[in-house]
């Protein structure tokens, strides 16, 4: 056997910013040479960031990401980094004639091995993934390379992500060309629940792989997107020996006892990969001979988060990153006294400190006396910056001009709402967090340009009863501080504002329940016909009310619009009605009853 | 020699109206026949409209639709119509096990014959664009099947839209089996001089399979796409027989002299398709014989359409289905006196009529004397419905209780209009029309939640220096009459309007000049940034003054947030904005000067 340390770089690149991502390989690739790691992996497109989208049909952002990767080896040897191997991903473009359908310049989704100064070899991603959040067949081309490097005596073959989740390709083929350890750069986004399937996939592509695997991914929010880390080693036969945490930046460093490499040649050859294509194998060798034996370091496992800590952690790192990346110091919300608004402020607050964070506590004509008395108390509980505009001055202004009735003048004071956040924003340079959730965003129980008006919505992806669940088990850890809880010594959100009946009070005496069925029907309904993409006839099948199934359906559907011009919001189930979920607007498809 | 009379049905779906595309398809159906048709082609996926998006993912759609093209099948024969053989587009599925990257259920963009009560043949398209607009990686799987069937003696082929736009496929196997006549089903979106490109590949890929081709395209507004039609038939050797209008519904029915099909055999063969797939060929005879000789109907071509006229059909159309589609029977704008909002009125009033216009003269004290004239007299010109809501009282209540300055007081503003709009169009059931034009749009030169609300933008494609241009046009056709043009017996559009210097009107004196560049050097650089993708260095070589270079990629840019939650409006243009160009929001890439 040959023992190698390896080291993952679970970290956040900003999307776009190559020379911060670039400036973050050297310093990441010294902290991994200071723990005496031999090799050290980085995540995909860790260059570029991911996903960059239609940038990479930009020639020159193409040429600088070639650049920046050949710029990034000779820097890391003359800091005195060249002898520790990189894997990083980058964009690079393949060698190929344009044609019809290919996207210009044949883009590749690449990783670079980065040794002594020069880039040595070069692979790109053979499966793409087209479907969910995926529209890569629109971006790269496949790529049809497996270089494998000999390190220390070891023979190490690269991958990058998509490529564990297909069958056939590069897992097929490095096991045919013996590899000793795959090493696979991902950006693989966060859903719920996800790091079950995470954990059986990696282990299973390394027993068809017949080697260890070290699977290196991104953290951070980006946009829609939350990648959650889970970096992961396993054993050739699959067992777990490594694990990175969730939601964090992390150096994964871990010893491993391999196989020696027996293969005797160098150069390339071609292999059968197993789905219908051909991938060219290129052997290099970095160093032939094993290491001295030395002790290796326990490796780190770190411990499980359950569900809703998942959860939260999430929407917190989205908040966080969505304001530091897109240049903002500072939030501001609409404070109801309801749950939605009670828990996006303390989303915020612990995702930046609560004295980042400005309410407005906005009563109306209709406000019930507990609705402010609520929204002060959480003002009190966590100390954000609050200020009181009432609105009823405004809503008259239109009133006079205007005749306006029922939905039009709930809409109205909504609206009023949606301005005054809006001004205050543009005057003081605040980030507009939009408090709406998922059930009413699938329902359009919102209005347009009023509570929906913002620049990001943290539970956008949150359905109502989930809201509750994650206030209950956020007030339970009050007095805890970590990355992602501000230490309130007091929970956080006021128990009546958890536990009162939910109203929007945009008239007298309004319940929630007057327009929509109750929140545990309805959400077990929206699960089903929205993730679950089921029809009429299996919504009632699976015993779902016939005239409820017909009433939401027609909701859902006519609300495509208003989700079309809802703000983004972290991304945490399959249909997130942001990337997952594209309806045309103008559609006359209606699910009928069986 | 053989000869058949075919019927290309250009017509106009509605996405996802089974019922009523159905209804269509009789109909027209029954027109073929009247007009002595041996032969009727519909449009791709003609009975659940183009595109369906994400719809096609759910299984009860699909089979919805399956069920649909056997009930037309049925439906024919019933009326007395299942003699006509008629090729239509649906979606079906293919008979694959499921695997990771391929969409659920494996969905088909499939064409099928119909004859004497029965789906006699099936097919669907083997190239999936995945580019510009479509996703159709994400949403189908490949064809692979050429179905060819004996009419009268003559060997006819089916293939489906992007088979025509890329090499080897069904053209190549259609040559291969000798078919006598290519019919092709397409719903292949306008884009300006389109149909240049759309003649020269229909002509060219008659001569690679060695016969006549018959493209029926589908017309009509869907969401952001604009269908134009241009059905077009060529002779084997690549000339122009017969050419349908732009922009409406035609029947166009031709009558061809084709090859007597000489090939004995039926049933099915494989055939290598010279793209790397095979494609089965499955022959069938619906009749062996040809016609008795009968006097041909000469052939229709019509008229070619210039540039300008070309893309305000599409605008008008684009507007009319829009309203119609979504059921709505009236629009209202704001009207400032200027030339965006005054061209957009003109748009509507040509799509459903002046008495179905609505619009607001929403003054404040900023507003020049002339805006208010200069609207009036489009009012005046035009005879929509007008009213003036001065917004000084709503400005000022919202400035008493906040402090707004600068450009947060400008966008107030635009804000206060956005919300009388809105609440009109609550209260009445109009469709907002977004005025904003593509030069504001590219450069972020709009307010959020302001100028930006609304329900449908028609000019959102439209850079400034073509809003003029479509302006000065519009006037100059005063007193014509036809499906695009209300016939108003003056200049619709005050020349006020078109001549004065472009103003925000948000502050006193203000111009657009203060915040831009003069709009014909804007636009030019526009078209080069966003239209061709160059990077800072070629723009530069291009001759574009470098500091502006540097000034408009930092405007459009930081622009992309805004334009995500700008409402949908038709697209003329590659990069509209829309579903053409995909930014992350999140996002530190800058094009740097060179």
């Amino acid at each position: 056997m040959a023992q190698l340390r390896i080291a993952l770089a679970q970290t956040n690149p900003a999307v776009g910013d190559l020379t911060a991502n670039a400036d973050k390989l050297v310093e990441w690739t010294r902290r991994a040479a200071d723990r005496g790691a031999h090799l050290a992996v980085f995540t995909e497109m860790f260059l570029t960031g991911y996903p960059v989208e239609d940038l990479v049909l930009r020639n020159s952002f193409v040429e600088a990401s070639i650049a920046a990767v050949e710029a990034a080896a000779r820097r890391l040897a003359e800091e005195g980094l060249g002898e520790i191997p990189v894997v990083v991903g980058y964009v690079d473009r393949a060698d190929r004639a344009p044609r019809v359908g290919q996207p210009k310049g044949a883009p590749l989704d690449a990783a670079a091995l980065l040794y002594r100064g020069q880039v040595v070899a070069r692979t790109a991603k053979h499966h793409l993934p087209n479907y969910g959040v995926f529209d890569e067949y629109r971006y790269f081309v496949r790529g049809d390379r497996l270089p494998i490097f000999r390190l220390h005596g070891v023979d190490v073959a690269i991958a990058v992500c998509e490529d564990l989740w297909q069958d056939g390709g590069p897992v097929a083929v490095a096991a045919e060309a013996g590899a000793g350890l795959l090493v696979v750069p991902n950006a693989s986004p966060y859903e719920r629940e996800k790091d079950d399937v995470r954990l059986e996939l990696v282990s299973r592509r390394a027993r068809e792989a017949g080697c260890a695997l070290a699977y290196a991914n991104q953290v951070g929010g980006q946009d829609e997107l939350v990648f959650d880390g889970d970096s992961i080693v396993v054993s050739a036969s699959g067992e777990l020996v490594a694990r990175a945490a969730r939601f964090t930046e992390e150096l994964l460093v871990t010893d491993l006892d391999l196989p020696e490499a027996t293969y005797g040649g160098l150069g390339s050859f071609e292999v059968d990969a197993g789905d219908g294509t051909v991938i060219t194998v290129e052997r290099l060798e970095l160093s032939a001979r094993p290491l001295e034996p030395y002790d290796p370091e326990p490796p780190s496992v770190a411990g499980h988060l359950d569900d809703t800590a998942e959860v939260y952690s999430a929407l917190v790192l989205a908040v966080r990153d969505y304001v530091a990346k897109n240049g903002f110091r500072s939030v501001i919300l609409g404070l109801s006294g309801g749950i939605d608004s009670a828990l996006t402020a303390t989303i915020a607050s612990d995702a930046i400190g609560p004295d980042r964070v400005h309410v407005v506590l906005m009563p109306s004509r209709y406000s019930s006396d507990h609705s402010l008395g609520d929204a002060q108390e959480l003002v009190d509980r966590q100390g954000v910056n609050a200020r009181v505009v009432p609105i009823a001055a405004m809503v008259e202004a239109f009133e006079k001009e205007l005749s306006l009735t029922g939905l039009s003048e709930e809409n109205l004071q909504a609206r009023v709402r949606g301005m005054i956040l809006m001004g205050l924003s543009n005057e003081h340079g605040h980030l507009v967090l939009t408090t709406g959730n998922k059930s009413e965003l699938a329902t359009g129980y919102s209005t347009l340009y009023g509570d929906s008006a913002g620049g990001f919505a943290p539970i956008k992806d949150v359905l109502k009863t989930l809201v509750w669940e994650l206030a209950r088990w956020r007030n339970a850890q009050a007095g805890v501080e970590s990355e992602f809880l501000h230490g309130f010594a007091v929970p956080p959100i006021p128990e009546n504002s958890i536990t009162k009946e939910p109203s929007a009070e945009l008239r007298p005496g309004q319940r929630d329940t007057d327009s929509l069925p109750e929140y545990d029907v309805l959400d077990r309904l929206l699960d089903d016909y929205v993730e679950k993409d089921m029809g009429s006839a299996s919504l009632v099948a699976a015993g779902h009310d016939p005239d409820l199934v017909a009433r939401v359906i027609r909701l859902v559907d006519l609300a495509e619009y208003k989700r079309r011009q809802y703000p983004p919001g972290p991304k945490i189930t399959p249909k997130n009605f942001g990337r997952d979920r594209r309806l045309p607007i103008t559609n006359r498809w209606r699910e009928t009853a069986p």
